[in-house]
């Protein structure tokens, strides 16, 4: 007889998963999949033989010997690239190797946040990072933006405001550096603006890097750690974007003494080995240009999208052309719930990310989407445009024209 | 002037590390290191470029397009092994690969326990395990153990004594097959007398068998999960000490029911594709060879450290010979004190466990140690347990005799 789990389970578990995985819909407009036909497979196949034969044998050892904050000759490789393109000068020993960009997330929310405690971020935000912070118990604010990102001005106020409640949030999480999902960028100016910000009300902030280097228009800033004398800013990174998501090679960059004070709840055994070694090899002598033939690639489909948008949903879909990184966040009229949409368009092969799961308020985002481009090919992308055009139109009435056509 | 974070922290954080890592002692007998000269570095090399070329562009889609359960080829590779070693069969929907079986234990705890709940498992018992255990709030409780493993008799007696108790363990926790510390093996009857006691006192079995391929004496049982017509066995492995701690790659099998609750919790985005993708092909056509050498290698160095222990030790150190695995369980005299003995042979270049880090009752383990044996070399074992028995005579006035000399 079938032993009867349930009443043994913690409670406030979340939802069960319905089946095992039967692959990805046909236009797959969601997730961080990158572009297949760039990922590099004949170098890092040439780089992993060579790093294997050389020194596979420290493999024998957790850590590689390099101890748990990572493969060295990875971490002194971020040092030298956050050096020369985000000014943030750091030692190797201020560098923690994480499993993707998500552990960083897991350990630093770990190291502050108690259930009740107040974290502030952009409105529309990572949905894997505002889901995180609410599951732990935190009252998550958002803050408005604008073209250029974060506003100060809503900043100032909303701490203000907390601070006559005798509330002093645990940090400010920000993606400045193509945001996501709105793919702005924080002006240089901002960032000196939220430093002060942030002194002025002793609150650390946790700056989530982890699109910058796929910026294809205008010069990178500074990091907000770059620009900092007080230690207060926590960076994460990660190689996910920029070589592919299946290598789950991540980083946090902040004081010995945040770092010492991770590393003991950092208990996985160190993060997977063999693909620091073959990126830490691969980044040494191809990184640059790698990354600049990505960024072409996606700053073509991102292209091919907003014109797929543009001929199907016309004005009915408004955006910002992102200055980088693998997707648009789109506004469609208020009379669209995109949370509705998500379910109608998943039925005939389209997946969305609906706004409510990419937002701090769901309200704020109910006519909102994010469309990523990196994985799907052009002709993906331009037929699955065309469809949930097609299927918004039967389900909301809008768009109303599309290609320059009254629909029926 | 520098950011005081102290009071943002969460309160119960482990104590922060002292320093960064600074390279391992000269005599390193603590942890899952394993013998460098083993490690298939030519053939992993050739295997990387290989699998790498023919299909690594799959790790631009996370989980390799494969979901989040992991490549399927590994899956596949363990499905198979599994039902000719350990008679276990399952389904590649009831496997689910982790970031090496350390995060196994981690979901699996997360599946079950809050702070209050009680855990049975071996009196001596993985360190790593138990203090996960004891962070998380459970009141762990030991069962005594014997040559065959853990003693149902008294697991029996302690069950009984729960339930009078109104207590119901969330599960029982053990490593039958090459314990760990003590190297012993569970004998089939008492699996099945384990499975009785199991149901009859309705309990869920939690079944590491990390080492369970290292064994190198007499027959490798059915695993549990094997022997279970009720589901309730949750099964976990690791390749870590297969082929190497580097690569984070262990697995938990299950029912479906329970890989589906565990999944929407493992927020990792997959664990490291290329290292499963690298593993998988290696395993398919080298691993039995490889696992019949590593366990040659093994067995020989686990005879340098006996006889070194009998030489340098003599009565003092008694041990049962392990049938598998990369360590041995020693009692020493009562007089001695082997966290006392940890500390002074570590200022000397001699890292080892002591009893008390790898038992569920500290007490149990106060004149006991354990001593890994895979990762030193032959010399590095009898040079360091000989300085180990200095240090210890010095510290504690035993042994008296050494190599047959009485000391001075």
């Amino acid at each position: 007889m079938t032993f009867e789990f349930g009443s043994l389970f913690r409670p406030r578990l979340p939802a069960a998963a319905a089946a095992p995985f039967a692959g990805y819909p046909k236009y797959y407009f969601v997730g961080g999949n990158n572009d297949a036909d760039t990922v590099p497979t004949k170098k890092l196949g040439e780089i992993a033989k060579a790093v294997l034969e050389r020194e596979g044998s420290i493999l024998a050892l957790y850590g590689v010997g390099h101890g748990p904050q990572g493969y060295l000759p990875l971490r002194q490789f971020i040092a030298k690239t956050l050096h020369q393109k985000a000014a943030l000068a750091c030692h190797v020993d201020e560098i923690l190797v994480t499993s993707g960009s998500l552990q960083a997330l897991d350990l630093v929310n770990n190291l502050f946040l108690e259930p009740g405690d107040t974290v502030l971020a952009e409105e529309a935000s990572y949905g894997g990072a505002v889901s995180r912070l609410k599951a732990l118990g935190a009252n998550v604010i958002g803050i408005d933006m604008d073209e250029d990102g974060m506003r100060m001005d809503h900043l100032r106020q909303v701490l203000a405001d907390l601070k006559r409640h005798g509330i002093r949030p645990k940090f400010i999480y920000t993606i400045p550096t193509v945001q996501n999902p709105s793919g702005t960028v924080l002006t240089t100016a901002r960032r000196l603006e939220l430093l002060e910000i942030a002194e002025l009300f002793e609150i650390p902030i946790f700056e989530d890097d982890c699109y910058a280097d796929l910026l294809w228009e205008g010069e990178r800033p500074p990091a907000i750690r770059a620009l900092d004398k007080t230690g207060r800013v926590i960076y994460c990174g990660s190689f996910s974007k920029l070589i592919a998501p299946g290598f789950r090679v991540g980083y946090i960059v902040a004081d010995w003494r945040i770092i010492a004070q991770i590393l003991p709840t950092k208990k996985d055994g160190g993060s997977g080995a063999l693909e620091q070694m073959v990126l830490a090899e691969f980044a040494a002598s191809e990184f640059d240009q790698h990354v600049a033939k990505l960024s072409g690639v996606l700053r073509d489909k991102c292209q091919v999208m907003a014109d797929a948008l543009e001929e199907h949903f016309g004005t009915t879909a408004e955006f910002a052309m992102p200055k980088g990184g693998i997707f648009i966040w789109i506004t469609l009229p208020d009379i669209v719930n995109t949370s509705e949409l998500a379910k109608a368009a998943l039925a005939e092969g389209v997946e969305i990310n609906p706004g409510a799961e990419w937002v701090v308020d769901p309200a704020t985002g109910k006519n909102r989407m994010r469309l990523c481009f990196a994985s799907p090919s052009k002709q993906q992308i331009r037929d699955g445009v065309k469809l949930l055009a097609e299927i918004c139109h039967r389900e909301t009435g809008v768009p109303v024209r599309s290609a320059n056509v009254a629909r029926p």
